[in-house]
């Protein structure tokens, strides 16, 4: 009966690689035909600005929309869904705007730099980006947490400017994304959506200025959108579906462990749940818990397919290779359910949250505690972080060069610009050379 | 005469907008051909390893390699080149390399984390990346200083394993980069280049050890390559040309202002050097020395192309006002050649490395000041930085609940997840509230 639930693995077997790398293998494919039907709102949008920007809203989200104005959402409309909400959500929301604000202080990076003894100056200068943009997805899967953790990260590295589009099919809006707005201080609201909103936001029109980064999780659209403005304005990493691997060493109630799994396979079909653990009867309790929890769960027929397809209970030789395992998965989030959990975290290289000990469910990491819930996926943990401040800030190198450096620098960088042919170079350093002439 | 060798602007005149931004004009542009070929050579190299790359190779760049194993570059070898190079040159090479070491480790970042009053942890784990591969152009543009650039920061932020991919038409090697690549501690040299060796990096084949991120500047194939595996492995940014924009008082000799616009001149024809400057008068100046500095230049066949193309004497109302327009080109090189120059950096925002001072010629920055010569061209610097150990740095959040703290956060994620419409989100949190339930 469990094994219509979710596969049982075993890292003794000896075909597990293969079967592990089945069970891994993703790969993001933007179809031809998506590309073409963006690549041509691009081109609008980018030379006819909110004309193209009205009409493609109009005819994707069945609006009505006459002029730019139509779009833009008025701040004292912001307010009024803040009223509108209900105290409890509100609350909530405000608190974890806090906690995601307080920690995301600790990321701040600080000009520096230092003084040679000869007194050339080096360091790096720190700033923030000017303009940043949010996509935000609208309709069923509306999400004010992440408008949250899309635009609080931006406001601490002290951005100016962040705008967020949403789009609003129908018309309709949801009131506790434009609350979650207002509480993160998103400075201005654009419903609309697509790869339409993206142009808008890289290009810029005349009523949209066009932004430095733009960030946020949209559908394939968007996703392609985003992948062909790259380099003209930065995004950030296009996100595969959400993963949880979950490492326990058994100790833990086994209907937590099966929840924190059916908490990753909720959000969609293609999401992927992973238990590893060094006892089979434990794996076996889980399998038992993930049936009977699964019973009532709203979601269930979604988390049902999630599991079928992608979930894995795997029984592994130790926790040691449970780690192992772990730095190969790289998975997004990982929970590490274990009575000495911070004896592991020095091995713990590739992941883009770590959850630790009994306590700390994953889903508290998606709201509230404090770090961002915008991670790396599908095994790009291994050169990827989490969406953070550093990621709003950009820095300059600083070099002020004494006399005394430019000459003793100049020699040097004579020899190397002449091995490389380039003699202006030498030349360009040469004439701060005391007593040379640039020209030998 | 001189205005046959670059043209000259003036913010005052009332088209400069739009002459300005046809002067920037710059697109990078993959043409369909390119990418087809590139997309063919990826597939080839994922699918069938090192036979492909050789294949390919011997095709390309005319080499007659049989196996794998020719490709290597034996760590003999590198040290015979360090051996076969000029005392001067190699000297050179150490001194540019221990000042960019010492530079690059002001920017090691350092895990953190906190406690707060009911136990919880919360925090940021910081962890280099375990492999990264650098692409080094081969052939007529061979830049020993490119590799100590790319490879000394990933060895600073404790990368074990940095491989570096070269490309050898008929089998020619330099040996400047040889010696470079010892010096910076690269581990593994492949003679192979191209989209070919870009795919091997990224998909890995039998002999080459697939990486978690690719940087180093190549031609349109390796630029069409990047962007495709980008998503699979981190790319660093595709370069534009290079670019160079001087701030000047006046007060400089012109001689050393023509030579720092040359030396960028003369890097490629579509390189873009401009100099800004409320005189006039040393605006003719520095046309006059443009002029005779580029008689007995090597490469001033280019250099006149790219200042006829792309160069521009620019006369600004003021000093201030040259600020805000180098804030608005976002220029890749800034040298603010002014008697204070310290006192303009806090308004500089957009700008890859900033070179104050008389003194500071920018080819010092390209090979030994110690900061990094790969920066962010065509405006990017808007939002992106210096390659630095941070790009070969990741980040994981790290969150250890205690019970009380499970027990705060649980409420308030569970408002939060409700919401969204995510039910087992909330029950998951709720395991972990005291005295709670998890299915209401």
């Amino acid at each position: 009966m469990t094994s219509q639930c979710i596969r049982r693995l075993n890292t003794a077997e000896k075909n597990f690689d293969t079967q592990l790398d089945q069970l891994l293998a993703w790969e993001a494919v933007t179809s031809d035909a998506v590309a073409s039907v963006v690549a041509e709102i691009l081109q609008q949008v980018r030379s006819r600005g909110d004309a193209a920007v009205i009409e493609y809203t109009n005819r994707f989200d069945r609006r009505e929309l006459v002029r730019a104005g139509d779009f833009i959402v008025a701040s004292a409309d912001l307010n009024a869904a803040l009223q509108r909400i209900s105290p409890e959500d509100r609350e909530a929301l405000e608190v974890a705007a806090q906690r995601v604000r307080d920690y995301h202080y600790h990321q701040v990076q600080e000009s520096w730099h230092y003084i040679e003894a000869d007194g050339t100056v080096l360091g790096q200068q720190i700033t923030p980006m000017a303009r940043v943009g949010i996509y935000v997805p609208g309709g069923k899967a509306s999400y004010p947490s992440s408008v949250l953790m899309n635009a609080i990260p931006a406001k601490v590295a002290g951005v100016d400017c962040v705008n967020m589009v949403v789009p609003a099919p129908d018309g309709k809006l949801n009131d506790l994304v434009l609350a979650a707005a207002g509480i993160a201080g998103v400075n201005q609201v654009y419903t609309i959506g697509g790869a339409q909103a993206v142009a808008a936001l890289a290009y810029g029109t005349e009523t949209i200025a066009a932004v430095d980064k733009i960030v946020g999780p949209g559908n394939v659209y968007v996703a392609a959108a985003k992948r062909a403005v790259f380099g003209r304005v930065a995004i950030d990493m296009i996100a595969g579906p959400s993963e949880i691997l979950v490492i326990c060493d058994g100790g833990t109630d086994p209907d937590w462990i099966a929840m924190d799994l059916l908490s990753q396979a909720e959000h969609d079909e293609m999401a992927q749940s992973i238990l590893l653990c060094p006892d089979a009867q434990f794996l076996d309790k889980v399998a038992v818990s993930l049936q009977q929890l699964l019973t009532d769960l709203p979601r269930a027929p979604v988390a049902r397919k999630s599991l079928a397809k992608r979930g894995a209970l795997i029984q592994v030789g130790s926790l040691e290779e449970a780690i192992r395992l772990s730095n190969r998965i790289a998975p997004e989030h990982l929970e590490v359910s274990v009575a000495d959990p911070e004896r592991f975290l020095p091995q713990i290289c590739n992941a883009g949250a770590i959850f630790l000990g009994r306590y700390t469910a994953e889903a508290l990491g998606d709201y509230c505690a404090g770090p961002n819930h915008v991670l790396p996926t599908s095994g790009t943990a291994r050169f990827s972080s989490p969406l953070g401040v550093y990621d709003f800030q950009k820095r300059s190198s600083v070099i002020y060069c004494s006399a005394e450096g430019a000459d003793k620098l100049g020699r040097v960088a004579g020899t190397l610009a002449r091995g490389e042919g380039l003699e202006a170079h030498a030349r360009s350093a040469a004439f701060r050379i005391k007593g040379d002439t640039p020209g030998q």
